[in-house]
C-alpha cells in the first residue's frame, strides 16, 4: 500500500514515517510539510534518522495524493480539512489522527467521507480503543449492581487528572449504560463521603516516575470482579495503530470510521 | 417469576434456594430431589438455613413443573435429561449447570431446546463467561503479534492445573483466532525454552493460600498490554449467574443459550 | 499457651473463641464478659458456634486471670485499662486490639507493660503490619526520586475515604523519609493539577462491590516501580494475627511491642 | 565525586557515561577500554552521543584511577580483577557489575576489598535488590502457613526461564525460611499435581511482547495475600543503580558490599 505522511517533519511525522518503513506491505510514496517548512526538499528517510528512502518532503500535497492509496495525518485541524479534500477527490484512505476539530471541521470531514473512507480517533493506540470497546460491552452487559471504577497512571509531570484516555473509557462505560457520565462521575473521595451511590462511575488518577500510561477498568459486583487493562511502554503504539488503520482501510466503502470498526469491535 | 430447584437439598441446590430467595423477582415455587432423599417432605428454606417458606422438598416433579416459569438445575446428567423433557413439555425455562452430559445427553437436551430456552453452561459465572466473550473478540481483532499468555491463581488443595477455567478462556482465545488450542498451547517453561514460537498460547497456574480462583488473559503486544481479569471472591457467584439466567429466559423463544447469549455478548 | 478471650460473646469474641479453639497449642481457658451481659455462664464454644467445650462466660476476671497464660482483647478503653492492670499482676501477656484509647489510657498501658508482656494495633492482620514495615524501609531505603501513591480499594458501604490502613500506610512510608505524612499527603486529584511535586505522597481510594480490603503502596521512579500489596480475603485476620502475637509474646521479657516486633520487622 | 568508566564504547559502558554526565555530583574523569581497542583516543561524550566532554578513552588505567574516588565497572571478569587492584592501590571505590567471575576471581576481590569498598551484584537495579530484601525479609516474618509463588514476566525473545532475576528471588525467600531453595522449587505445574506440598516455592515464567521485566514474589496465607512487584520500564535502571551504588561507597571504609547494603536493608 503506498502511503503519505502528513507533518513529516515534526515528531510524529518521523515516527510515521520509520513505522511506515518497517511494515511489510506498506511504503513511502510521499512526506508533506506546510507551506515554507525548512524541511522542504529534505530526505524524509533521513529526517526520520533511517537513512536515505528518495522521497523528498514536499509542499506540493496535489501530485503525491495521486499516487497513493493512503494518508496519514496528525497534523492540526485547518490541514486536515483541506488534506480531507485532497483525499476524497482521489479516492484514496485518510487516517485522521489530529484533534481540536470545530463542529464545523466536522462536518467537513463528514462530506469528505462520503467519498473515501476516512478513520478518525482522539487515541490511535489499539490497545486503548479496544479496552473502550470492552467497557462498553461489559458495562452494557452487567447491571449496575456491578460498580465502575476507572484507575490511570502517568508520569509525574503530567498535569492534568484525569487523563483523557480515562475519560474516553468512562464515556464508553457510560454509553454502555445508556446514561451520561456527567450525571454519574465521581472524581474525588475524601473524608465523610457515605456510601458509594449505585450507578456512580469512579475516576481515581495516580502519579509518578516515568510512567508512560495505564488504564483499568473495573466492574466490582457482588464477590466477583472484571478488570480490563491497558498498559503502554511507548508512544510509537500511537503510529502502529495509524499503519494499522490505514491498511484495513484500504479498498473499505466510503464513510465515517472509528478505531472500534477498524477492530471489528463496533456493533 | 416462579422458580423450581433441584437436588434442592444439595451443597449447591441450599445455595441456589437461599438466592432465589433472595432475588427481586423470582419466588421459590419448587424444590425437588431424587427418589427416596432423606429430606423428601422436608421445608426447603429450612434445609437452606433461612427459616420457613412453606416449599415442601419433593420427588414429585410434574406437579411442581405445571405450575413454575423456570427450573434451575445442577444436578447429574440422568436426572437433567429427565428434566429437560418436562421443562420442554411445560414450556418454561431450564438453567443447565451439570456437568459431564455424554454427546447422547446432549442430543436430548438439544431436542428440549426446540420447545423451551434452555441455556446452559459449565461455568455460571456472569464474569467468568464475560471474560471468555471479551477473550474471544479481543483475540479475533488482535493479529497474532499480541502474544497470548493465560494465568490462573488458585488455593493451594487444588490439584490439578491448569484450572478448567483457565482452559475455558484458552479455548475462547483460540477460536477467536480460528486457531485449535492443542496445537498452540504451553503448558510449561522451564530451562532452555528458546524464544516465544508466534501464536503460542501459554498456560501459567499458581497455587497458594485459599484463593478462590483468579483468572487473566495477557495480550502482550508491541509495547503495549491488554489484561483481562476476573477474580472470584465466593462460590455463590454461580447460583448468582443461574438466577440472572433465568430471569433473562423468560418468554425467550426456544433454543439451545449460552451464558454469551444471556450477557448479550454472543456474535 | 492457656488463653482468655474478652469480650466472649461479641462478633469479635466468638471470631477470637474459634480462632484460639483451632490453634495448635492453644488452649482456651476463660471467656470474659461484662457484669451482667446476658451470656454470663452460657458455654463459650456453643456461643461460638463450635459446641461444648466446658468454659463457661463469666464476669469474674481475677481467678481466670490466675490460671492463663495470656488475654486476647479487643474490648472498649475502659474494660482493657482494667485488664491491663490484671494482666500486669498476673505477669501475662496482654494483646490489644482495642482502638479509640486516650492518652491518660496509653499511660496506664504502658505502665502495665512494666509487669507483662503487652502487644498493641489498631490492626491485628499480619499481612497489613507487615506491608506497613516493609513501606517505611522501602521508603527510606529509596530516595525522593521514588514517588509514593497509596492505592485502595473497598466495598461499596464504606463511608469514609482514605481507609484507616492506608492512612497507617501513609504513616509508615513518611516516618521511613522522616517527614511530616500531613505536609506531604495529596488526598485528590481533578482538573488542572501541576506536575506532581517531589515528595508528595498520594492516595487514592476505590470502591465498589464487595471487596474486603486491599492496600498497595507504590514507589515510582526513573523507569522502574516497585509495589507492595495486601488483599484481605476474609475479616477471620484480625484474630488470626491476634493469636501470633500471644505466641510470640508468651515469655517475653515485659514491654510494650507492636506487631512490627512480632513480625521481627522493627528496627 | 570523580568517576571512571570501564568498558567505556561498550553498550553498558556508554550508557553508564550518560548516567555519570546526568548525575549532580558526580563528573566523569576516566574512560578505560581495552588495549588496542579501536575508540582509544576518541572522546568519551561523543561515544555515548551526549557531545564533547574533553575525557579521551584510554587504555592506561594507572594515571586514571590516581585522580579518581570511584570507577564504576561492568566488564569481563579479567580485566575486573585486574580493575580491582587498581582500585585497592588507589584506595577508591570499585562498583563491580560484571558477572561470571570463578571462585579464584572471587578471592581476588575480597582481597582487593581489604584496602577499598567494592560493592558487587549480578543485578545493580535497586528496584530488584530492594524486592530480594524484601522478599527474605517477609519469608523469615510469615510462617510456611503463608504460600511463596514468583511470577515473572519478559520480552518474547527471552529464551530461558525462569529469569535469573527470579532465581535471586527465590534464593533469597528461601534464606529467609533458611531453606535451600533447591529442594522446594517448583518449576512448571501441568496436570494432575495434587495439592501444594507446604513449604514450596512455586516459579512461573511468563513471555510476551516487549515486557522489559516484571517480577513479583506472592505470599498466600489464610485468607490474606501479600504481593511485591517490580517493574523495569528500560534497562538504564542498572546504570543508575550503580551510580548509587559509588555515590554511597565514597569514604565508606574498606569492605566488600551488596546492593542490600547500599540500600540500607542489609540485616
Amino acid at each position: 500500500m503506498r502511503l503519505i505522511v502528513t507533518g513529516a517533519s515534526g515528531r510524529m511525522g518521523r515516527e510515521l514515517i520509520r513505522t511506515v518503513v518497517e511494515t511489510d506491505g506498506a511504503v513511502l510514496v510521499g512526506a508533506i510539510e506546510r507551506d515554507g517548512a525548512a524541511e522542504i526538499g529534505a530526505d524524509a528517510g533521513e529526517l526520520a534518522g533511517i537513512g536515505h528512502l528518495g522521497v523528498p518532503v514536499t509542499d506540493d500535497a496535489l501530485p503525491v495524493f495521486a499516487r497513493a492509496d493512503g494518508v496519514i495525518d496528525f497534523t492540526v485541524p485547518v490541514a486536515t480539512v483541506a488534506f480531507a479534500e485532497l483525499a476524497a477527490q482521489a479516492r484514496i484512505a485518510h487516517i485522521v489522527g489530529t484533534t481540536g476539530l470545530s463542529e464545523d471541521d466536522d462536518a467537513k470531514l463528514a462530506a469528505a467521507a462520503r467519498h473515501a473512507a476516512v478513520v478518525r480517533s482522539g487515541n490511535m493506540s489499539l490497545g486503548v480503543n479496544l479496552l473502550a470497546a470492552l467497557a462498553k460491552k461489559v458495562a452494557a452487559a452487567l447491571d449496575p449492581d456491578f460498580d465502575i471504577e476507572i484507575v490511570e497512571m502517568h508520569h509525574r509531570n503530567k498535569v492534568d487528572a484525569p487523563s483523557g484516555t480515562a475519560l474516553m473509557l468512562g464515556e464508553a462505560a457510560a454509553e454502555g449504560r445508556e446514561v451520561a457520565l456527567d450525571q454519574h462521575a465521581v472524581w474525588t473521595r475524601h473524608g465523610q463521603t457515605g456510601a458509594r451511590k449505585r450507578g456512580d462511575i469512579g475516576f481515581q488518577a495516580l502519579r509518578g516516575g516515568t510512567v508512560v500510561g495505564e488504564h483499568t477498568v473495573i466492574f466490582a459486583g457482588p464477590h466477583e470482579r472484571i478488570e480490563l487493562s491497558h498498559r503502554a511502554e511507548d508512544r510509537g503504539i500511537f503510529s502502529r495503530g495509524a499503519i494499522k488503520a490505514v491498511l484495513w482501510a484500504r479498498g473499505r466503502k466510503p464513510g465515517l470510521y472509528s478505531m472500534a470498526d477498524v477492530l471489528g469491535l463496533s456493533d
